[in-house]
């Protein structure tokens, strides 16, 4: 199958089109698509540090609008920078739900054929799930999807993955660790998705009692071969991994429930006594924002890779929004 | 007089000032001058279908700053477009009324001292009727009323405009309806002004009772011999008509009478059977956001044209801005 | 001692380094770096000029983030707008304290880490004294205090001192009158330090009881052996200084007191009285936005320098954004 033959395919040719219109869920991406994306976004870093001394002009004259229904200023700063490192230019609006037209009570379509009229590339973050999808039903422009409310958030699942690629030098046969809220953390739902592209992957599931793993995602896993198992015992799972990925326990889910918030808060936490017994080759992922469950005085440890991870976002939107418009 | 005498009046020359410092209101706009800015907002088509070839360079280096001190991302993208697709750089407040020194209780002239200081046009989106012509009196540089309150919103009057101009290919000798909320509706009362620089023009007003019409219009349209009526009967009005202006109902001009919102808002509305009597060559246009006063059943109809129209604000606010700072 | 030497001093080499990494607060400028830095603001009065005819190169490529906590639109833009006056690009954020996931409890450590990659400065406006160093000791980059709290705000004593000396052609020998709140007002605590590098300086108090200047400026000035007294005569004090300096009372610090506020709000404006009194080579500046304690009658007399004041930010900010990025 396509999986399992990356070293029979050629490399897309230079100047033809990328097979994607957009850019809207995980699985979207096969692992050929997926290595020639990571070899654009590595050389995305040298166009990034050659910015300052000589500007890009690969996207001179395109315009991307950031339409950001739900306020993430991580998420549209790197998409911003990426798109101006190549030479591009922006509209942005930070906060579309409240101050768009949106609040008269326009649908999302209309405002996207409104909005493409205006800009050459939307990329868009929505509350609800399925509106991208919904969005690039009507846009004749590309559309990325920042984020679907409890739906996907394809360019972070990208991003994991090849900060996996680029930190451990490859993606098959290795053992990673999901750690804390895997029932609502969409970042290792979509991160379980790509990882069961590659072959001798195991993961292992560390989450407190009321946010588990769903079983959707272990009967996926189960359908493409990939081992996986659940685990109580952090610090053991941590000196068997190749990567460990920790996630924040996201109160706004407990509602009501401070008790049972504050059980799965202080329960996984990665400090200095898990990093003694990680592997010197291993690393510690985190999609960010970051509260208490990585301490601080990990950061300072060469395995702690999270800043480089969310750097990593970057060069992969780079890749991304060059793709989109340009082509390979 | 000058609006009947189009054919006689040479073309602006290149290179020379635009008539107007500031973009104020519809009534600074006699026919001669709107034809003339047609022409160049028919070039910027192009001007923008270029740009990701090659990026235009007319604007480089100039600042617009957008000042919005009410929230309108529609109008606010479109003119950062506009300055963006010229090759002009943007300053923007999304929401200057509750972000800037305004809360603190600066006056708008003080605030236009400081940003005139720091950019080549304000763009000016205000909740006061008078505000625009508040700011250009203070200001050294161009000032655009991007709508102030229940005043002026004259850029979507040029486009409403330049739309029928371009979808009918005239603007004498034209039957235009105007439906919906004609009493709160800014844009219907200013394109009724605009459409008066026109002869043999017949206008329709449609409305619920509670939102009927002005007389100060009526009165207006009298004393330039526009003939209009009123009429309670969309059917036969859309088989007259080359244009069907639909508007949305306001609600919040309705405050707690929700029984009289509701009555007026269903009571109007440009559905499948409307376009079944329309005429093959006549459109429909919408200024935007809709709500359900047109179904989308609708929007596939190539006689839809409000998205269109909504393109066409971009071209008309590129022609005003590379006019206001480049002239002719 | 450097600071009566500057004479002696040789101008900083074209192409050397800046010698600060960071902008975080005026006591980090003594007065030769402060004359060769308000030498490079006056180049930057045309740049700017030159802006509209041939855009700048300068900072081709570099990209500045400006993230405030706390929305302050006059400074954003005039950052935002130093920077594109130079070529460089932007990355925003108008209200990061309620968009960014600082609302999901990351620390401002962790946010800095983050944009760090994005961008090639930070500007950073903040609620919190002290957020402006936190900052700047995590950042592999340069970071601009843009004002944190009841702290610093050193852009403004820069572009307050370099408007001084612009308008009155010295910074030695000189009589200066601050008025109004000087308990609560960055900006004049800020002021008095400034100048304190300078000879023959002496300065005037003029404020309401419950906002006096605190015992901490004046016990600094005296170990600088800098004169000052204070007055209740305002109109005394305009008519010995060369720049009356008013400022607002800020309502927000006296909580329920109104009547305090309003007691202490009235009593010190400047007016045309005061202007009568005020010498013809004399300015009054004010660091906005200014409510009613300098009367709009006194906008058109050429003495009143607050908006060339705000303009200076604009160089001042420049020269700053240059000379950390790209040095002397």
């Amino acid at each position: 199958s396509l999986l399992h033959s990356a070293q029979e395919i050629e490399k897309p040719i230079a100047g033809t089109s990328f097979p994607l219109q957009d850019v809207l869920e995980a699985q979207q991406f096969d692992r050929d698509l997926l290595n020639s994306i990571f070899e654009v976004a590595q050389q995305m870093e040298k166009v990034e540090k050659d910015s300052t001394s000589s500007r890009a002009h690969v996207l001179d004259g395109f315009l991307m609008a950031t339409l950001f229904y739900e306020p993430s200023t991580r998420t549209r700063l790197s998409f911003e920078s990426a798109m101006k490192r190549l030479g591009g230019e922006v509209l942005t609006t930070e906060n579309a739900r409240e101050f768009s037209s949106a609040a008269k009570g326009e649908t999302l379509e209309d405002t996207i054929r409104t909005v493409e009229g205006y800009s050459d590339l939307i990329v868009l973050r929505h509350f609800e799930s399925g509106a991208a999808r919904r969005a690039a039903e009507v846009a004749n422009i590309p559309v990325i999807n920042a984020g679907d409310g409890p739906g996907q958030h394809p360019t972070q699942a990208l991003l994991d993955t090849y900060t996996i690629q680029r930190e451990i030098g490859r993606l098959d046969n290795i053992k990673v660790g999901l750690v804390g809220d895997l029932a609502n953390g969409r970042t290792v739902r979509s991160l379980a998705y790509l990882l069961a592209r590659y072959s001798g992957v195991k993961i292992y599931f560390v989450a407190p009692d009321v946010v588990k793993m769903k079983d959707d995602i272990k009967e996926y896993l189960d359908s493409r071969n990939v081992d996986w198992e659940e685990s109580a015992d952090l610090m053991e799972v941590a000196s068997q991994c190749d990567v460990v990925y920790q996630t924040r326990i996201q109160r706004e889910r407990f509602g009501d429930r401070i008790d049972l918030y504050n059980e799965a808060r202080g329960k996984y936490i990665v400090d200095r006594k898990v990093m003694d017994v990680l592997q010197p080759h291993a690393v510690v992922l985190h999609p960010l924002p970051r509260l208490d469950e990585i301490t601080i005085d990990v950061d300072t440890d060469p395995r702690a890779a999270y800043f480089r991870q969310a750097k990593n976002g970057l060069y992969i939107r780079m890749a991304l929004i060059k793709l989109l418009l340009r082509g390979w």
